[in-house]
């Protein structure tokens, strides 16, 4: 049950090493995050238009293994790993082919991601439509 | 004769005014650039080690219209507008659909794009393989 | 009467190139100008909260003359060049040391901004006490 | 035997939900990081060119506390944790000031810094003249 999201690396993404710089996967993650909501039907603005909450990522774990370069097509997984109250963990990869085509893993992390008011900027429980979506 | 590509707006692209931050409109150009020279079969990674030259942007000209927002689909346009000995121009846009389904602009642009030595970083003769495959 | 703010080169703003990714320049430019309206009395957080309106980049026009690279100390400057009702104009550089400790000239561009209120996202009158207060 | 940077904080850094994009505090870290380098006589550009090696970041864990706002004036800390051959632990926390005047974190991380060697992108040994400075 793996969602996965195809990402280009464009100049932007790199820095004077060659490679992507590492802060970027960080981009790439949330991108394929908001990707695997949307194929859930919660599409973020929506949602605080809605509900008046907004995920917050409140914590991030990731080791980086190997570089990415520009012009490479990378893929980028999501996970679904436990959920909270008001938080939930998402695992997640990006993933690039090797020259044997099998799927190398550049970079992977651990992402919580907290449900606040988005008024207050404070804690809130995870409404039940989202949980029931995701799950 | 345009060429377009489709581009999402994602946090990473928006400031605290609520609206995709108007330097990240060049990152949107590029990107669609790339993808425009990668159609007629040109990839930067690989004209750089074959021929040891690369593009780099020399000027740009930027009008901001309207505010693109979180989730926005966007289509970005790149037009081949005019080519010297050692730089080109090209004219792009962003779009977005309006409510009445037609094409609004949301920024337009005109990029000069040189062509330099990878290694001086001095500008030199666009190659003409890269030439014909733009005409 | 010009206002010059240090910037320093960082990873962060470097490309495979191996040198700042022109797009940053904006964020270069972007900087100065908050640092010179601070100077003036001016905080872009608290017009917002006082008057209700706020500055946005409605044009840009940058050249890139010489590519700066990581580590890199550069200046940047602001000069006020002139203002409309709901707009004003500002002419901006970014520059370096030569190794004869005259200034190089790296990019310089003219920022066009205007004034719009925060909520309709509309053009309104600069208010008096920035037009005062800038010149 | 804390190092400190200061960082400010400009709309290239803040997001749509009004706060800085957490990313960015990765790019807050790699500042103070570079600085702390620097302050021990430490440039990263002539390293590469004098020893043939660079840091990459390999491992990052942060956590976010309370969200950073648009003209907000930070400090970011910088504490040396551990080395082993070809990596070493930094501890790091962004802080504000509160109306009480004391420091809160905003945000706190654990970033690991690995040595590699910079053509072949391989892990090598910490040279010890690097080791020495930053002991």
């Amino acid at each position: 049950m793996t969602f996965q999201f195809p990402i280009r690396v464009y100049w932007e993404d790199t820095d004077a090493g060659g490679i992507v710089f590492y802060a970027n996967y960080l981009k790439f993650f949330e991108r394929a995050r908001t990707e695997w909501l949307r194929s859930k039907g919660l599409e973020q603005r929506m949602l605080k238009e809605t509900t008046g909450g907004m995920f917050v990522v409140s914590e991030t774990r990731v080791k980086y293994h190997r570089p990415a370069r520009l012009d490479d097509a990378l893929l980028v997984s999501v996970n679904f790993a436990q959920s909270g109250r008001s938080s939930l963990w998402v695992e997640q990869q990006a993933l690039a082919m090797s020259e044997k085509n099998t799927q190398l893993v550049l970079c992977e992390g651990s992402i919580r991601i907290g449900w606040v008011d988005a008024t207050l900027m404070k804690p809130a429980r995870i409404p039940e439509i989202i949980l029931k979506a995701l799950k």
